[in-house]
């Protein structure tokens, strides 16, 4: 009866500390960088932000406001923040770099899986379609996860435009292209495998499909990507992918990232090169991106785009529940002891020191209580403070 | 069309920096009296959280899950924290001390007016029913107000038990004490005297009644209010008063109080003294708060418990847009440059400087991007770094 909705979740204490601490660092690298922070409302129109937003409609929280529009909460923070670039932000001059630190919403089905709301720290750069912007957004991902903490972690980067290309040059329409996209973003792999060998295709063209699998490792595999695809996006594609390349070793990160030309990813929105990022010890991504050249037009301010969004529960669960546990002083007084104990613990709260002050006639239990505090000063009868 | 939802706001750069800078402070000061921070969900069940937390149903942003519950966005925190005492922390001894940090949701009939969404960080001491506790946490709402740099400020303190027992002692049912309730709440007090008036009273019950009127000032008038209802409630509520009185004079504090006799608040919740908090310079208060001795009960955990919220986006209004810019330094280089221009910022940023790279092939127009920043360099060109 007093349960939270499903996959609605509380944070308590030493998980908030945690969690504080990871996104504080977290920002404090996207600020080094020059990106400013932003705020957008939780509530968004489902015409606009929530259709351009990507996520499907069972995904998505819906309500009607009292005019009969209907509202969506946030399902993420990329589309709100291109209405606010062709918007509030429409006379600033482009590259745009923006940060935001938000939560977004998901309905989920069934308790016991994801959540359905859950803390998205991100970037987007909006205006700029260099290589530099797409290597640039990858570097800073990269640092920010370092700075969180995390050091085993890998950025696989792929390209919605070669895998696009490919599967519908092999397999002639969007429909059934739809369906193998269905097989690589689940990770399905074997599903894959068996759907391609069922199509009625040439020998070819099914072992291209399959050819498409091994496409992930380093960026030698480029050379193959090429033989299997040679046509204008294809190229295109694989063109970006180079230049990108020479970005992230201008940066000296190579070390971090692997190709994965395989990565389809959640938000239908991307145009360009895309990205994941993975921790060691964690299945799922822990952040991803990648560049959107097609949303701002949406909005009547078209731009060329790129982004990314890290979730900080994931990043949380990769990296532990690290913070240390604050000392917290207590000082429990009597009505007539608590004008020393006030002061007491005004003094040690000057010092930058945590104190919890306590009327004693306000515990039940004096031991009990007692028991959640190292450092407990009584204020109690004639004497002086006694520590204990 | 690309408009945000009635009562909506995006929140930019630089108001973000000051909401950040006020917020931060207030946290800190929050975190040295020992009270530990938590999150709760955006939405929660309509029939507990909801129904519990007092605010109007027009007033509620409603949806259905897929289950068919109605859920609500979180209209206040202290309902959810209450829900939160009686469950997670259900093991926990009181008395409890938790800080929150949330955004809440109130919805609006007409754009203009007040915000749908704004952000409330607040405390909930839980479990004690000491005048102590009454007293920490309007000196903490003090200490919080001043932390945040706010000096111009007074907390008005009343008490619904007074003014319950006082207009229901004086009209004889709810229905007619209600009437007069709502004119207090919304501070029209010459409505209040017309309505007074109109009623069928007894001329010494009517003036009872106007008399009330004049019971805000210092806490000398306390005695004013002995005489103006004798009965067991009124009694219990002056002596809460004057204990709680004691308690801030303890604290040095009783510059910053005065008595309103007059008070009503927008939660039905509250039970014995509650206060506003109002800075010269706006009409509106900035932060609430009381206490609720009743309603942790209605989660299951019976338990006496007081708090308060502060809005801060009324706060940084009394305050000012006061965030110092920050100095951000451009690098605009170009591709043959890009290692060098990286390698610098790198050294920028190791010192604390925040530092955009900026590939100049990305910036349409050079000469309108470059007005802002101050301080720029560009790395282009066979010579070494340009400052200009």
């Amino acid at each position: 009866m007093f349960e939270k909705p499903i996959g609605m979740r509380d944070t308590l204490p030493p998980l908030y500390e945690t969690k504080n601490q990871i996104r504080e660092r977290i920002k404090g690298e996207l600020k080094l960088w020059g990106y400013q922070s932003i705020e957008t409302p939780t509530l968004e129109y489902y015409d606009t932000v929530g259709v351009a937003s990507a996520i499907l409609d069972p995904q998505l929280f819906k309500l009607l406001d009292q005019l009969g529009n209907t509202l969506v909460l946030r399902p993420d923070m990329t589309a709100p923040i291109a209405r606010l670039a062709a918007s509030s932000l429409k006379d600033v001059s482009f590259p745009l770099r923006l940060t935001y630190d938000a939560n977004v919403f998901r309905a989920q089905h069934n308790e016991g899986g994801r959540p359905a709301e859950f803390e998205q720290l991100g970037i987007e750069l909006i205006g700029d379609e260099t290589s530099s912007a797409d290597g640039e957004v990858i570097a800073l991902m990269i640092a920010a996860l370092k700075q969180a903490g995390l050091s085993h972690f890998k950025i696989a980067i792929g390209h919605v435009g070669y895998v696009n290309a490919l599967l519908l040059d092999t397999v002639g329409n969007e429909q059934r292209a739809d369906t193998l996209r269905r097989f690589l973003y689940e990770k399905n792999y074997v599903g894959y495998r068996q759907h391609v060998k069922s199509l009625s295709l040439s020998s070819i063209d099914k072992s291209r499909l399959l050819e498409l699998l091994n496409l992930r490792g380093d960026f030698s595999k480029l050379e193959d990507a090429k033989k299997l695809l040679t046509n204008a996006e294809g190229n295109k594609a694989l063109q970006d992918l180079e230049k990108l390349w020479d970005v992230l070793e201008n940066y000296g990160i190579t070390d971090f990232v692997k190709l994965d030309l395989n990565l389809i990813m959640h938000m239908s929105y991307y145009t360009g090169a895309v990205f994941e990022a993975y921790s060691d010890n964690l299945g799922t991504p822990i952040g991803s991106g990648g560049r959107y050249d097609e949303l701002l037009k949406k909005f009547n301010r078209p731009a060329p785009a790129t982004g990314f969004g890290i979730r900080l529960d994931l990043l949380v669960e990769a990296l532990g529940n690290t913070a240390e546990k604050q000392t917290v002083t207590c000082i429990i007084h009597t009505n007539e002891r608590r004008k020393d104990a006030i002061e007491l613990a005004k003094e040690k709260r000057s010092e930058g020191i945590a104190v919890i002050l306590q009327d004693l006639s306000g515990i039940k239990d004096v031991d009990q209580f007692s028991q959640n505090y190292d450092d407990i000063i009584y204020c109690i009868g004639k004497n002086g403070k006694g520590d204990i």
